[in-house]
């Protein structure tokens, strides 16, 4: 590993994360003179505008989940690995890499990209972690589906009626598009998919409530979209508890504005916090953490060194751009060029990054969603139908698109969902490093 | 839940498993004047002979997985509790079921059926267990999975040559169908799926040995078959060490026949033990543990309790059935009719069951399987399509048939597979149970 950058002449580019924004630099640079090496800590790109329907039992994870090294096994350039950034020499100019053996790699670039992302962040309040899971990874989506289902199972044999309504209680922390599909998704397995299954509950008198600090959900939309979201969620039954932030979590639910609401599924869409690239870097960052960069988004003064997708702060027209999967992909093939344009000719300036607005969309459930484009705003039916097109076509294999769009088809029809599983995973053990014995040699090589 | 026994007249049949047999015997009371409750553990009833193709990523857990209340959804006289049955009470007749919560709940019953199969047996050494996980249940499958995916990833990044072939070495432990299935699957996953994707290293140099302690593999079918399943594994590349027994296991490999060899992933397919419903009962075992049941199926002096499937020890012609879904499915509707015709008319006796013998068949990677039905044998490509049509019409629910059948037919023209998914679970988090607030409560309730 160690001499990988002596391998051949060609520049190395290094790219860390392989999202919308890594997976674009990467396949942007498939005809050019270099030599890509991808990093991720998973070994999927994962299709994260779909994570809430897998955790909602309506696809299975293998199908908004592609491996990364199927989506560049063909692409001779680019090479793979599989494991943890923990930080960044820009004086050697090499990425340090933590494997699942545990062993630390250094990993010279000529280039590198760093397309980290965000995590889900609790606002200082991590305690609430333990009660309230977020959403950002597959890990995160399974447990999220294992805990809604368990709770319908558990309230089939609960004798006590408090503690049935408390399980059939689901509160969703956060009003953005997360929050919203799930609210939605969770209502139509409760009224629709599950109203035949239990013998002892009705599944259609779950309750569920979408809890949002400021006035209206969807803030980043127009208003008048968010009030027709709002009213759709009403009639779908899910109740809006709007301008309250959440006060409290514990295992017996949420504070919302002094009251207390019983629930034992509570899930946290609410905030996002970056990655540390500012940290790795030494970097100039945004009040969120997020890394500023330049007009060709490289960062400061390292001319090979570039952020870009919600893990970059970026300003257009006086606003910063926003943290969307468009924002991202743009900027990655914009960074390719940026590289195959130095990597052939030298140091060339390339006009600054435009980000082309590809406008917002969020889905209220089966048959309605919300959508924006510059100055076009649409609500309803056909919205729905466009989102649906919009999100089969951006998955990233040809495969998966085939495959969620017939289990959408089937799904629609029947009611029924894809995959309603409950998996208790093992303690991770398989999962685990087996290294343990390796380690004394592994110290002595280093 | 204590007094469901007397909600209404009609006699109260509670099931405890809901695979293969416990399914069969709820189906075939679909209409008989039975009240029925289903106890399973999970939530889901597992298409077990394709557990296979989920640990070694051809299929997605979903796809092999109905979700038992969905099955039995439109079963009016069918209810379902996800819950471990702890024990049976043989004189007030009542079962023993530990929810998720972990409550213990007493249930009556009239009729009881164990249908509750076995799990994965060390032969004594579970010290074994810790290295070499076993495939019974969904949750071994998807670790199984991530282990074999898991050892490519890290041998890509291993510098050291020794601890590369280390990972790349593959140790299948038994020699029956679900030994010689995954010897065949890793062969390809290797050779053909994984053929493009790794530039450090060949995939296709990986090591696959497959330690069967009796002198042959598949040792229940024909010794014909056998040999051609032997002749097609090795020209599959897979090694195989035959009539030696694996003599310990630890986290650097396997010993067997007095030579160690080193593996990162070690696979457990050789022995099951009965759950324990011989202990709960009283009854009479075998000596490995099965029920020994009388010629109804029912327990001995218990007319109104009944074992059948795996966990049964039945004679025919002076040998014991064989553990397979086509015995289990066929007592679960034996007891379903024995069960039906006393509801209805009072102690009738049926004629004794008798096992119709649906052959064998085992699968040896694409194009080729091998079957034996009474007189016939079948090996090659013929038998692989039998086997692959069998499987398919045997799921339980037709989306799943046509989604397991679409997504053969893309696995076979394009040699991907559908979830190559490493999925490191949080620590089981979401899946503990969260009453210990209620522990209190719960103690006072009792």
């Amino acid at each position: 590993m160690q001499n990988q950058h002596t391998e051949c002449a060609v520049p190395h580019v290094v790219i860390v994360g392989g999202g919308f924004g890594g997976l674009a630099v990467a396949r942007s640079l498939r005809r050019a003179p270099v030599r890509i090496t991808l990093i991720d800590r998973t070994n999927h790109h994962l299709f994260q505008p779909l994570l809430y329907q897998v955790a909602t039992a309506v696809l299975t994870p293998g199908q908004i989940a592609a491996p990364i090294r199927q989506v560049l096994g063909r692409q001779e350039n680019a090479a793979v690995i599989m494991g943890e950034v923990t930080g960044v020499d820009t004086a050697h100019r090499e990425v340090i890499v933590r494997t699942h053996d545990r062993e630390d790699h250094r990993i010279a670039f000529d280039y590198l990209v760093l397309a980290t992302g965000v995590q889900h962040s609790y606002f200082g309040r991590d305690d609430f972690a333990k009660f309230a899971p977020g959403l950002k990874t597959m890990a995160d989506a399974t447990d999220v589906r294992n805990k809604v289902l368990q709770a319908f199972e558990t309230a089939e044999v609960e004798t006590n009626e408090k503690h049935r309504d408390e399980l059939l209680t689901f509160v969703l922390v956060g009003g953005g598009p997360t929050g919203v599909e799930m609210a939605g998704a969770i209502a139509e397995l409760a009224n629709l998919t599950m109203r035949r299954d239990f013998r002892r509950i009705d599944p259609g008198r779950a309750r569920i409530v979408l809890v949002e600090a400021g006035p209206r959900v969807l803030s980043a939309f127009d208003e008048s979209l968010s009030l027709k979201t709002q009213e759709r969620l009403r009639r779908k039954g899910v109740e809006l508890r709007l301008g309250q932030p959440v006060e409290h979590i514990d295992e017996e639910g949420v504070i919302v504005g002094g009251e207390r609401i019983f629930s034992r599924t509570v899930i946290w869409t609410a905030g996002v916090t970056p990655s540390p690239a500012a940290e790795w870097l030494g970097a100039q960052a945004d009040r969120l953490g997020r890394v500023r960069v330049n007009g060709d988004l490289s960062v400061g003064r390292m001319a090979n060194v570039f952020v870009i997708g919600d893990v970059a702060y970026y300003e257009q027209n006086g606003r910063p751009v926003p943290g969307v999967a468009p924002v991202a992909i743009q900027q990655g093939k914009y960074v390719g060029r940026v590289i195959a344009a130095r990597a052939a000719r030298g140091p060339v300036a390339l006009p600054v990054f435009r980000y082309n607005d590809k406008g917002a969309m969020a889905v209220v459930g089966r048959n309605y969603a919300v959508m924006q484009f510059r100055g076009w705003k649409l609500a309803g039916y056909l919205a729905w139908l466009v989102w649906s097109g919009v999100h089969v076509l951006f998955l990233a294999l040809p495969n998966l698109r085939i495959s969620v769009f017939l289990q959408w088809i089937w799904s629609y029809l029947s009611k029924q969902r894809g995959s309603r599983l409950i998996v208790v995973p093992h303690k991770a053990a398989a999962a685990e490093p087996v290294a343990a014995y390796h380690a004394a040699e592994t110290q002595a090589r280093r």
